[in-house]
C-alpha cells in the first residue's frame, strides 16, 4: 500500500444485511438442516461411499462450462482474477470438481470410487423469493464404473434417504428416463450438429417446463415463441409441425405403469437405434429395482430433461407428491428435490480417456423447506440456562455448570451482567428447559430452585393474571443440592 | 452472450491440479478432520453455544478493515464486484461477520448471545508449505457481556477440548494476555496517535516475533530494521534506546508463575491507569481460573500480541508445548492452534453502539497436522465390500448389502464390471476390513466366503511367497449364508 496520505473522512457505516441473494442461517431451521445432512450422510457412508472434499475455489478453466471466449468468466458463475492473473471461480455444484478431483488422483483410489460431498456451491444469478445464491448439495457418485448397477444403487439410496427424512412412500416418486431417448429425437428433427446447439438448448428447455406450462405451452416455445403473464416473451425454437408432434408424443408417453411406457416408447423410437440403447438402460435399471424392492417408487417418465448439460445417459429426479405451499398461501408443484444422471465425458475433459461416472444430488434447502411444513424432523434439545443470582458467586455456578456437563446435561451460564428479569427473558429466549436459581438464601439452605420453563409457558397461555402465574407452584421447586442431577434428568424426560 | 460466430478451436486440456493455494482433502486426514470437529461441536454445544452459519460471501463493506480507497478491494481478501457493481469479498475469518450478523440479528437473539460457527475462511495471501488460500476454523464467541468470566469460559473450553482431543495437561498452554497492557505501552513511548498507526504496526509485529527471533531479533526491529537469513529486510520502528529497554522489559516479564509475573508487570507498569485496568482483568480471570481448576494450564504471559487488529482487552493463546516436526524432520516451535480475545468495538461499526464481545477460534488443520504426529485420533470404519462373482446376480447381492446395513454393517457392492483380481485389488484399496465372496459353487452349497483382510495384510508381511499367502486357512472361512450377519459382527470385534 502507498504511503500517500489519504483525506480521512467519516465514511458512513455498513449495512447489516448479508449481500444481496445471501443469508444467516440460525435456529430451527439450521438444527433441522444439520439434521438432515447428519441422517444423508449416515446413509451414504452405510452404503460404502466415501467422503471428500475440494475447495470452494477452482481455476475456471477446471471448472469449464460457462466459461466464455471474453476477458472475464461470467455466465451463472462468481469469477475474479487470482494476483497471477488466473482466472478462479467459485464452484456452481459439485460435480464439476469431482472430475477433475478424479483425474488428480485417480491412481491412488479404488476404482470404481464412490465418493459422497456436502457443501456450499454458488451461483451468481438473480435471486428470488427461495433462491439463493449460496446453497447447499449433498452429492454421491460413482466414478470408473459403466454397469447399471450404479444407477440402480443410486435410486435406492435416495429413496432410502427419503424415507429416513420421514418422508412416506406415498409421499414422493423418482422419475427415471435416459438422455440418449432426447439424443434420438434431436437425430429425427435434424438437430443433432453443432450449428444447432442453440436451437437444441430451446427445445430441452421447452421440453422441461412440461410440467408448468402444459402441451400448449411447450407446443408455442417449440413453434414461433411465448408470451408469458408478464409479457416477457421466450424465444422459439421454429420447429415444423412434425416435428412438435413427435416432441409432443415423446414428453407424453407416461403410461399408467412402467411396462406400458417402454411399450410405448419402442412404438414411437424403437426404429431409433440410440433410443433402442436407452430403453435397454432403462428396462435393466427397472428390473434390478423390481429384484431389490417390488414396491419401489422409481417411475419411467420420458418428461424429465435435468438442466445440466453433461448428461449423457440415464438421468432421475425425485419429487414430492404431498401439496406444499408457497409463501402466499398457494399449493404449488413443488419441482425436484434431488436429481442426477450418468455423465460419462466430464472427466475425459481433464485426461482424454473417457470415465463412466453417475451421481445424484440432494437439494437440501428445497428439501427441508417442503419438510418444513411437515414439522417432520425432531426437535432441538436446548442447554439448562443457569443464573446468577449472586455476582461474586460466578466460579459456584460455573462449577455447578460442570457438574451437569459432567453428566452430559449441556449448561449454560448467563454471562451477561443484568438482574434476574433479564436472566429469565434470556433462558426463555434460548428455549431452556430449566432455569437453575441459587440465590443466597437458598445457599445458605443448601438447596437449589428449578423453574420448568416449558411448563411455565405452557401455564402462561391458560391462565390471565401475572400475580397468578408466579405463584403457581408447579413451575417452579426447591429441591436439595445434591439431588440437582437426579431432579434435572427427571424434569428433561 | 453475443450471438457473433466464435472461431472454433481445440482449447488445452484444463490442469487437473486445485488452484494454487488449495487442496482436495480425503482418507484418513479428512476422516480425523471430522472426528475432531465433531468434538469441538459437542463441547461448544455443551456449554450453551448455538450453532449459526453465515455466507461464505460478505459485501466487501462488512468485512471491513482489508478495504482500501481504490478500487479493488486487496490486501488479504479474495473479492470481486457483483452483477450490479457491488464489491463482494470471501470472508477472511469468522469474527468480522459475527459482528455484522449480530448488527442484524441482535433483536431476536438471547443477550448476550454466545454461538458457535465452522467453516472455511479464506486469504489471498502467497501460499507455502502447511499455508493454505481456503482453511477451516472453529470459533465459539460470546456477544453482549462485558463479565469477565466468559473470558475464564472460554479458556476452560479451550482446555476441555484440547484434553478430548487426547492431548495431555502437559502438552499444552494456554498463554493469556491483554491488549490494554500494549495500549499503554503505546502511550508511554509516544506512539498513541493516528498519525503513528505504520510504526505502531511495526512494533507490535515485532514483539510477536519474540518467540522466533529473540530479544536480538526483536531489538534489531524494534530499532533500524533486520535483515534475515534469506537477505530480505524488514523495516524498524526507529525507537530509542529508552523505548527499547522498556518494551523489552515488557515482553521477557513473564516469571516462574503467574503472581510473580503480575508482581513484575505491577512494578514495570503499575503507574500507568491503562495498565493497570489490564492488570486487574488479568487477576479476576485467573482467580475464576483457580476456582474451577485449581491445575488449569493457563500461563500469565505478556509477550503474546495476536495479529487481529480488533482485540481491545485479554487475549490469550493455547500453544502445544511437545515437539512436533515439520516436513524436513526437524523439530519446530509449533506455534499456537487456538486463540481469540476480546474485541468490544466490532459491532459498533454496524450499529454505532459499543456492544462488547469476546471469542476464541481453534485452527482445526494446524491442530490435526501437530496431533497427526501423534496418531491420536481413532482411525475409521470401513465398510465391507460384496463381490460380484456372478454378473447376472448383482441383485442378489445388492440384497445381501442391504441385509448387512439393516443390521447396522456399512456395505459396499463392488459396481464396478472388472474380474476377481481387480475387486480383490478395490476392497484392499478401500482399506474394506472383510470381503464377502458367493460364487455359483457357494449358492449351491447355501454358503458364502469371508476373507479377512487385515488379517490378509498382516500375514502378508511376516510370509515370502504368493502361493503360501493363498493357502493360508486363517483368512478365509466359508460359513452357511444364514450366519452372515453373525460371523461379520464377529470379526469386527
Amino acid at each position: 500500500m502507498s504511503d500517500v496520505k489519504k483525506k480521512k473522512k467519516k465514511t458512513p457505516r455498513p449495512s447489516s444485511e448479508a449481500a444481496r441473494g445471501f443469508r444467516d442461517l440460525f435456529g430451527e431451521y439450521l438444527h433441522k438442516r444439520q439434521k438432515a445432512t447428519q441422517i444423508i450422510a449416515d446413509i451414504y457412508k452405510e452404503y460404502g461411499y466415501h467422503y471428500i472434499e475440494t475447495p470452494i475455489i477452482e481455476t475456471a478453466d477446471a471448472l469449464g462450462k460457462f466459461l466464455p471466449d471474453v476477458d472475464r468468466p461470467a455466465g451463472g458463475v462468481f469469477g475474479f482474477q487470482d494476483d497471477d492473473e488466473q482466472w478462479l471461480a467459485l464452484r456452481y455444484d459439485l460435480t464439476a470438481p469431482l472430475a477433475r478431483f478424479m483425474a488428480r488422483h485417480e491412481q491412488s483410489l479404488p476404482k470404481p470410487f464412490k465418493r459422497y460431498q456436502m457443501g456450499s456451491v454458488f451461483r451468481n444469478e438473480k435471486p428470488g423469493p427461495g433462491r439463493f445464491r449460496e446453497f447447499f448439495q449433498c452429492d454421491a457418485d460413482v466414478v470408473g464404473s459403466a454397469n447399471l448397477a450404479c444407477e440402480a444403487e443410486l435410486c435406492t439410496m435416495i429413496e432410502k434417504i427419503l424415507r429416513a427424512l420421514d418422508i412416506s412412500q406415498d409421499d414422493f416418486i423418482i422419475n427415471l428416463s435416459h438422455r440418449k431417448f432426447l439424443f434420438a429425437l434431436m437425430e429425427e428433427i435434424g438437430l443433432s450438429s453443432e450449428e444447432t446447439t442453440e436451437q437444441q438448448g430451446i427445445v430441452l428447455r421447452a421440453i422441461d417446463k412440461m410440467d408448468r406450462l402444459g402441451e400448449e405451452g411447450v407446443r408455442a416455445l417449440l413453434g414461433e415463441g411465448r408470451k408469458d403473464e408478464s409479457g416477457d416473451f421466450t424465444k422459439g425454437a421454429h420447429l415444423t409441425k412434425d416435428q412438435t408432434d413427435l416432441i409432443l408424443s415423446f414428453v407424453t408417453a407416461k403410461q399408467s405403469n412402467n411396462m406400458e411406457t417402454i411399450k410405448c416408447l419402442k412404438a414411437l423410437m424403437g426404429h431409433l437405434p440410440i433410443a433402442q440403447e436407452a430403453l435397454q438402460d432403462i428396462e435393466i435399471i427397472l428390473s434390478l429395482l423390481s429384484s431389490l424392492n417390488p414396491d419401489h417408487n422409481i417411475i419411467f417418465n420420458p418428461a424429465i430433461v435435468r438442466g445440466l448439460g453433461y448428461y449423457t445417459g440415464a438421468i432421475f429426479e425425485a419429487e414430492l407428491t404431498f401439496p406444499v405451499k408457497n409463501d402466499k398461501g398457494e399449493s404449488v408443484q413443488f419441482g425436484s428435490i434431488a436429481g442426477g444422471g450418468r455423465y460419462d465425458n466430464l472427466v475425459a475433459r481433464f485426461t482424454g480417456r473417457t470415465i463412466p461416472a453417475v451421481g445424484v444430488s440432494i437439494g437440501i434447502d428445497r428439501l427441508l423447506s417442503a419438510l418444513d411444513q411437515r414439522d417432520k424432523i425432531s426437535t432441538e434439545q436446548f442447554p439448562v440456562v443457569i443464573t446468577i443470582m449472586d455476582k461474586d458467586r460466578i466460579g459456584d455456578y460455573m462449577q455447578m455448570a460442570a457438574l451437569l456437563r459432567k453428566h452430559n446435561i449441556a449448561a449454560d451460564v448467563y454471562l451477561g451482567e443484568a438482574g434476574f428479569k433479564a436472566q429469565m427473558k434470556y433462558a426463555d429466549k434460548r428455549n431452556a428447559p430449566i432455569a437453575i436459581i441459587q440465590g443466597s438464601q437458598e445457599k445458605e439452605n443448601g438447596t437449589v430452585i428449578l423453574k420448568d420453563l416449558y411448563l411455565g409457558r405452557e401455564i402462561a397461555q391458560t391462565i390471565d393474571s401475572n400475580e397468578e402465574w408466579k405463584n403457581n407452584k408447579d413451575v417452579q421447586k426447591e429441591i436439595p443440592e445434591q439431588d440437582l442431577i437426579q431432579e434435572i434428568n427427571k424434569m428433561l424426560n
